[in-house]
């Protein structure tokens, strides 16, 4: 360790909040640079005592800043210490590069400390053999719990719920109930509801905690037992499930199998995750960026991107055939050269303002078919509306700057026609491809601007060749 | 109500879930059939029991699904059963509609039922004067509490906080404290912890509900409390709140006055709508619609995408400028005008990929000054080999479509400078608005397009007229 590192580690106050994270809510330069120190002076009483005692995703914040050829040293030096929730707090990337490294009885023995959600979602990356290598080293209820998890489609709510949870039968009385909370000590480590189940494991209801401390032990649970919220078939897609969870303000549902036997619940916390990974999705998806993540490397960055890349080649030179069609027109009014851009340019923009509208609004499920028929009508007025006010401003700036109104003319005709086309593009295309099955965030994009694109092209040089009589 | 209508009613099962959503999750058409006949009949009875019986959000999903005209019409029909807080769950739009034609008295009566935070979500919209008016007719203790809600910034922890709360000394036992509970009338709808204090209110720390469950009647409360989980300032912004519950996985956080002292609690559920509207305002920006809601009619959608449409004129009309600055290269030989637009459109996209990587990296604290100098490095390496291959690809293109190798050349050259200029801007223009204080989601856009189709015109058409020596 550096001098200035101790120094740095004498002065340091204990409470680690204030150590790792500076106003910003960033990690600290200098904190890295004292766990950097430490990884490379293989100083495991430092690690342990600074870092080990990390929040997890704190933990999962520290391993996501430093440099990448430290991440395994850090988890090799805090051994037994090291907790592996933070890797569920990672980016993809990262996790898998960590878990490739570690040796398998190493994964093992921490998985069996885990939450069953978080061993779940640690070991559904990894391949089938090193995943068998490590479920048979584990105790054989927890093997159980975690293959049947395991055995549900991936991004299912079987795949995120926790299997551990409480559940007590209907003719027992609030007070068995409390003592039962009392005495075992099996119990999850956090819950905010029971369930009440009959000897199958039928799901028979529920009762919140708060509603147990308010009521008289002698009670009996089922005079007191709602009806369950809305639980959560485990097939059911994660995104489903938590609009579900958004929808009605759950806090935990409980999940059951075919035969509505509970099997596990999925809580808040996990749904948090799946609202922000899918909100994610979307946005990078109509960005054409896929599923990229920031800590991905070079390679892998510029193959995610290339698909993309090359499918907009492709629409851009039909627009640009489109052009070809009209290559002695341009030759003998240069003009429309330096015009056209604009008219695609405009169209593209009005496109991708009605498709982002639309794309949300089916994710959401605000958009479906009973309000699809007033939406198109808005989106076609809406395109008119400015696709008029826009042909003025721009039939005049044209007319001026070129001195010939009857360019202006032309431009203004084009430019409405584009701006009407894109508002119909831009809310049918992403309609469409809901409709086959397929992601609208995904493709719309690239097809849209293909729409204005050629369609701003060929009405501007179309019109301008008919009006002019070149 | 017509006889299809009833018809339907007699046939229809009781349980409500089954009634008003398809199978798709959607408002089903012959339900909102229903409602529209019995709204025109003015038949309270109908929807008194079918419609005041909904959970809020479905009430909500069909506010927002039946026509604008029946809107009120329901809510004047249900009168005193209607139940408010379905109000939070529609469009900002048919919020406002719905509260401005309803008197005051009748708000004050039905806001006195609300839950703190479901009132401020309500009562932020209105004008002052109507705001004060409602607050007059509302009992002291209520009044006040709203009030210093009202009081805390926009968009502050402290609107969205719920002003109920349990709090007990740290010297009561658990038995007290149960027994406390149970007797108590005046608790809050739901909760998951209870907050211990001081007789100043100053907060001295939580208890989850398990943990009570869990421990024995005579134990101290001081003895089982914990460190309250980071406790959030009422100024604080939302956004920034709702980082702290993901981060922290958190159900529900203290919220504190300058003083530490409690003032009202944040729970998981207001904080999951707050994820959703960030990322949906990301989302809307990037693609140059504010905060356009589906419900915007089409005046008020034509105002709010004009701006973005001008400024983007206004960015189409400079990268015109740069072409007319090569009119006579383009007149003696028009392949470059069919060309040019491919140059452009492949830099935009390029560009749009990296700003959305990093805007979405911005938003979410995933980008910050310790690892901007790595992205920015590796952007710029994806930028060149992107341009590499796309240069190699188009130059064979071109020069095989006109028979020109040159014009490859040419139009590689140009392609590599775009795709790294599209890098550079799809990184440092977000940035820097973020720097500077701007977000970057809504600017973003419309500058990378400006510099990627300014530098593909200027690089291609430039480098065509130097080479060919036009």
């Amino acid at each position: 360790m550096t001098n200035d590192a101790e120094e740095l580690v004498r002065t340091r106050p204990e409470d680690n909040e204030a150590d790792l994270y500076d106003e910003n809510g960033n990690v600290r330069g200098d904190f890295l640079a004292l766990v950097g120190a430490a990884i490379a002076d293989r100083d495991t009483i430092f690690l342990r005592q600074h870092v080990a005692r990390l929040h997890e995703s704190e933990l999962g914040d520290l391993l996501e800043s430093i440099q990448p050829d430290q991440r395994l040293a850090l988890v090799q030096l805090l051994g037994d210490q090291f907790d592996m929730t933070a890797l569920t707090e990672v980016d993809e990337a990262i996790r898998r590069e960590i878990v490739d490294q570690m040796p398998n009885e190493q994964i093992a023995a921490a998985i069996g400390e885990l939450d069953s959600d978080d061993a779940v979602y640690i070991l559904e990356d990894l391949d089938q053999e090193d995943r068998d290598e490590i479920l048979a080293q584990l105790p054989f209820t927890e093997r159980v719990r975690l293959r049947r998890a395991l055995d549900y489609p991936e991004s299912s709510a079987g795949r995120r719920m926790q299997t551990e949870f409480v559940a007590v039968p209907p003719f027992w009385t609030v007070g068995q109930t409390i003592d039962y909370m009392r005495d075992e000590e099996n119990l999850p480590e956090s819950f905010s509801q029971i369930f009440v189940i009959d000897p199958t494991f039928r799901l028979l209801g529920a009762i919140d905690l708060d509603k147990i401390l308010r009521t008289k032990r002698q009670n009996k649970i089922e005079t007191i037992m709602r009806e369950t919220n809305h639980p959560i078939p485990a097939e059911m897609d994660q995104e489903e499930a938590a609009q579900l969870f958004e929808q009605y303000d759950l806090l935990s549902a409980a999940v059951v199998d075919e035969n509505d036997r509970l099997v596990g619940v999925l809580t808040i916390d996990d749904v948090v995750d799946v609202i922000h990974e899918e909100a994610d999705e979307d946005i990078k998806r109509l960005g054409g960026v896929g599923d990229e993540e920031l800590s991905d490397n070079v390679s892998s960055t510029v193959r995610s991107r290339f698909l993309w890349l090359a499918i907009n080649l492709g629409t851009a030179l039909i627009s640009a055939s489109v052009i070809g069609l009209f290559d002695e027109s341009i030759e003998k009014m240069i003009a429309l050269a330096v015009l056209m851009p604009i008219v695609a340019s405009m169209g593209g923009n009005a496109g991708t303002q009605t498709m982002t509208v639309t794309v949300r609004a089916l994710a959401t499920g605000d958009l479906d078919i009973y309000n699809a028929g007033r939406v198109i009508r808005r989106e076609a007025a809406v395109g008119l509306a400015n696709g008029v006010m826009f042909s003025t401003i721009m039939g005049t700036i044209a007319a001026t700057w070129f001195g010939d109104y009857q360019l202006g003319f032309v431009i203004g005709a084009a430019m409405i026609i584009n701006l009407f086309a894109a508002a119909l593009a831009g809310i049918l295309l992403p309609l469409l491809l809901d409709k086959i099955g397929a992601d609208p965030a995904i493709a719309s994009s690239v097809f849209v601007t293909m729409v204005t694109d050629c369609t701003g092209f060929f009405a501007f040089l179309g019109i301008a060749t008919w009006w002019f009589g070149i």
